[in-house]
C-alpha cells in the first residue's frame, strides 16, 4: 500500500491540542478576547520540546537550517525551518537559545526527529540532546507531566496585565527578544511576542509552577478581561495571524534520507499521522512544500551550507506558489451545515467549529473558474472575530489577492477510511484570495468586489 | 439578588461530561455507531456515586421517593425520584440494590445531596451513607479516579460483543436485573439494559480495572463495529432515549426544604449551576416540575408515605403537562448556523454540536402562534441518526403530537453573563411535537402534513 494511501487512511483520530480544557468560557468568547481584551494561552502541552547542549549545538542547528545563524545571541528566539536534501519543508519550530550552549526547540515532531537525528549521527562531539514528547491526546484521567510550563499573554490588555504581574513597568524589547519577569514571586523567563500589533509575551518555567502561574495570570488579568484560552479555540488563532502548522514532512522519498526513515519509530508522528482533505495523489512529493510555499522564502540565506542549499540555490522564488489566506463563501459554508438538517440531501464533509482540520496534515485542492487545481488548502476553520470561515493556503504565483477561487471541501469516492471521516460527498466552497495575516482593511476595500481579473489560464 | 438571577449569571462554565476524551472518532460516526452497530459508554465519570449500607438504607429510600419500594430484590435496579414537600422533582438517578442492605445512587448530585441530608438528620440508626462525587470538570493534566469504573456495552451488535467477552452465551435476563459475566478473566457485576430494543448491559467494578475493562472491551467489540463513544457525543444519546436528565432541583424555595438549604455547601451543585435559556422569571418555583411532567407519572405509588405524598395525591395527573420530544425545523437552526457567517447580520446563540445546552439545567421557552408559553424545552441537541435537531420537553396536555409549536432559542437582552454565553440575539425555531423517545416510524407518519387541528386557547 502506498504511503499515501496509508496516511490518509490512519487510524490514531483527530490530532488533538491536549490536556488543555476544551473550554473556560466558550470558544467564540475565547477568540473575541484575543482581539478585544487579553487571553492566556496555555501551550504547555501541544508541542515537542527539543533540548540542546553543547558547543556543537549551534553546528547542528547550521547545518540543517534554512535561515541564517550568523545572528544568534544568547536570550534571541528564531523560527527554525529545516528542508531536505530536495529543498523541501520538513517542519518548523521556534528555537530559544537560552544561554551560551544551550538551545531549546519548540514545535512538532517532524522538525525534533530530524535534529534528533542528524545530532545522532552526525558525529557532532560536544552535543548533547533530550526531548520532552508533546503530553498523549487522550490522558483519558491519568497524570500528565511536562519539563516546561509555557504560557503567552497576549491581547490589546496583555502589557497591563504584564506590568500588573511584574509589580512595575516592563522594557517592551523588540520581537522575539528574550528576559525575565516577575510573577507571583518568581522569576520566569519571557520571550517577546505579540498579536495583530499589540505586545506580549510568552513565559515558561519548571512545569511544577504550572498551576501557581497560570492562576496568577488569570486572577491578575481578570480586571482587564483577561480569558484562558480552550483547546477548542486555542489552535485556531492562526487563522488570523497566519502560519500554516502543518505541512507533510517531505521525508516519506528520496534515496538522501533513506537512512533517516530507516531511523524513525513505527510509533511517530511521521509513520501514524493523517493526510486528509480533498487533494489527492499517488505521488507523496506532491504534498512536499518549498520555503516559499509557505511564506518563509525571506528565511532562505544562502550564507552557510545546510541541507537542501543547492536544490534552494536552483529554485526560482518568483514562480512559486505564494501563502494566502482564503475568505470563504458564507452562504457555501451555511450549505455545508443546512446539510446536516436536511433529511433527504446529501451529507457533506462536518466542518467543526472552529477548527474544521481532520487530521494532521490538511490539504484541500483549490481550484480555479476551469477546474484546475491552482493551489492547496492547509489549515481551515473559523474566526468569530472576522465572522467568516478562514483557511490558509498555499496558491500560484500569478494568482491575485481578491481572485475569487474554488475550495474542494470533503475527500472523494465518499471519504477515506480515517477515523475522524464519516461517509459524506464533497462540496465545492467559493474562496476570495486574501492576504496572510488576514486582513480586515484589505476585507473591506474588496467588499461589493471580490473578482479580479485573474483569468484561467 | 434573587436566586435565578445568580443561577442566570454562574461563572462556572458549561456543564462538562469529564475526564473521558472528546472523541475516539468522531461525533458523527459515535452517535450512528449505538444505533447501527455497537458501542461502549464510559459512565464512570460525569455521575455521583452514592453508597448506602445498614438495614436502614430502604427505609430512607421509601421515606423519599415517589416510587414504591415492595418489590425491589436484591441485584435488582430502579430509577429514584424524590420530591420536595410541594410534590417538585428535585433530581433523579439509579439505585442498584447490590446485597441484601446495600444500594447504590447513580446519578446528578441533587438526589444525591438529598439522601446524604435526610440520611444524616433523619435519625436512621443503621445507616452508613458515603459519596464519591463526579470527578473534576477540567482536570487539567492531574489524575482522576473513581471507586468504580462503569461501562455500558450498547446497540444492535452489543449482545454479540458481550458474548464474545464472555466466552459463552450469556442469559438475557429482564431490565434492569443484576447479574455477573466475565470480562478478560474478571467477574464483573452487570445490569440488563438496552436502547432501542435492543439488548446490551452495564458493567462495573473497581476503578483500578478501568483501563484493562475497557481496552477488553474495545478490542473484543472491534469485528462487531463496536466503538468507544467520546464525551462530546455521550450526552446526545439522551435525545433519542428520552430521559431529562437536568430538571432544576425544586429546592430553593418552601419551608419545608430550609433546613436542607442551610445544610447544602456553598461550593456544591446546587449554589453553582447554571439555570440557562430563553424562558426567565423572576419565580424561581416557575422552574420546578412535577413528575407527570418530567415523565415519571408511572412512578408515583402512594403504597407508602413520603416527602410530597401529599402534594402529590392532591394533583389531577390529566393536567399536568407531559414530556415529548421537539424535531426542530431544519431550515430555522439552519440560520442560526447561516448567522455566524453573515458578517452584517444578528448573531443567534451558538448551537453546538451535537449537545446545544449551555447551562446545568436548561430552560427554552415553547411558545404557541399566539406567543403563548406552552411548554419548557429542556435539553437540545442533534442527532445524526435522525439527521434532525432534536430537544426533550414539557409542554401542555392539551397539545397533541405533530403541533408545530416554536422554541425561543437564546436569552433575552443580549444573553446573561454566563461564561458560556456569547452576546447574542434571540431566534424562534419551528419544532414539531413528537413522542419521547423520538420515533422515527411517527416521524414518517407526518411526513408532509405535520401540523394538526391544535388551535392556541
Amino acid at each position: 500500500m502506498g504511503r499515501h494511501r496509508v496516511l490518509r487512511n490512519s487510524q490514531i483520530g483527530s490530532y488533538i491540542y491536549p490536556v488543555v480544557p476544551a473550554d473556560f468560557q466558550n470558544w467564540i468568547k475565547e477568540q473575541k478576547a484575543w482581539r478585544e481584551t487579553a487571553v492566556l494561552y496555555d501551550q504547555s502541552h501541544h508541542m515537542d520540546n527539543l533540548f540542546l547542549k553543547g558547543s556543537d549545538a549551534i553546528k547542528l542547528i547550521s547545518a540543517t537550517a534554512i535561515n541564517s545563524t550568523a545572528v544568534f545571541p544568547v536570550d534571541r528566539a528564531k523560527q527554525y525551518v529545516p528542508t531536505t536534501e530536495s529543498g523541501h519543508v520538513i517542519g518548523d519550530g521556534i528555537l530559544f537559545r537560552e544561554a551560551e550552549d544551550e538551545y531549546v526547540y519548540v514545535g512538532r515532531a517532524p522538525a525534533a526527529n530530524w535534529l534528533l537525528y542528524h545530532g545522532e549521527t552526525g558525529g557532532y562531539g560536544n552535543l548533547d540532546i533530550t526531548v520532552d514528547r508533546r503530553s498523549p491526546s487522550r490522558p483519558y484521567g491519568h497524570a500528565v507531566s511536562r519539563q516546561y510550563y509555557r504560557f503567552q499573554i497576549q491581547g490589546p490588555n496583555a502589557w497591563q496585565v504584564i506590568e500588573k504581574l511584574n509589580g512595575g513597568s516592563l522594557e517592551q524589547l523588540k520581537f522575539f527578544n528574550m528576559s525575565t519577569m516577575t510573577i507571583d514571586g518568581t522569576v520566569v523567563r519571557t520571550l517577546r511576542h505579540g498579536m495583530a500589533g499589540a505586545p506580549g509575551l510568552e513565559v515558561w518555567g519548571p512545569y511544577a509552577d504550572h498551576d501557581r502561574i497560570g492562576n496568577a495570570i488569570v486572577e491578575a488579568g481578570a480586571e482587564f478581561g483577561l480569558v484562558p484560552v480552550g483547546s477548542r479555540a486555542y489552535p485556531s488563532n492562526t487563522l488570523e495571524s497566519g502560519w500554516i502548522p502543518s505541512p507533510l514532512p517531505a521525508i516519506y522519498t528520496g534515496e538522501a534520507e533513506r537512512g533517516y526513515r530507516e531511523w524513525l519509530p513505527a510509533d511517530g508522528y511521521e509513520a501514524t499521522g493523517t493526510l486528509a482533505g480533498s487533494f489527492v495523489s499517488k505521488d507523496i512529493e506532491d504534498y512536499y512544500l518549498t520555503p516559499w510555499e509557505l511564506g518563509y522564502g525571506s528565511f532562505v540565506k544562502l550564507d552557510h551550507d545546510f541541507i537542501g542549499r543547492d536544490a534552494l540555490e536552483k529554485m526560482d522564488p518568483a514562480s512559486q506558489r505564494k501563502k494566502v489566506t482564503l475568505a470563504w463563501n458564507g452562504e457555501d459554508v451555511t450549505s455545508i451545515f443546512a446539510s446536516l438538517f436536511d433529511v433527504d440531501g446529501p451529507s457533506y464533509k462536518y466542518f467543526d467549529l472552529p477548527l474544521a482540520n481532520y487530521g494532521s496534515a490538511n490539504y484541500d485542492s483549490v481550484v480555479d473558474a476551469d477546474g484546475t487545481v491552482v493551489g492547496l488548502s492547509m489549515f481551515t476553520g473559523y474566526s468569530a472575530n472576522e465572522r467568516r470561515a478562514l483557511s490558509l493556503a498555499t496558491v500560484d504565483a500569478n494568482v491575485p489577492e481578491g481572485t475569487e477561487l474554488k475550495v474542494v471541501w470533503g475527500e472523494p469516492n465518499g471519504g477515506s477510511t480515517k477515523a475522524a471521516v464519516e461517509r459524506h460527498v464533497q462540496k465545492e466552497v467559493r474562496a476570495v484570495v486574501s492576504p496572510a495575516p488576514y486582513s480586515a482593511v484589505v476585507r473591506s476595500a474588496y467588499h461589493g468586489g471580490w473578482r479580479t481579473n485573474y483569468q484561467p489560464a
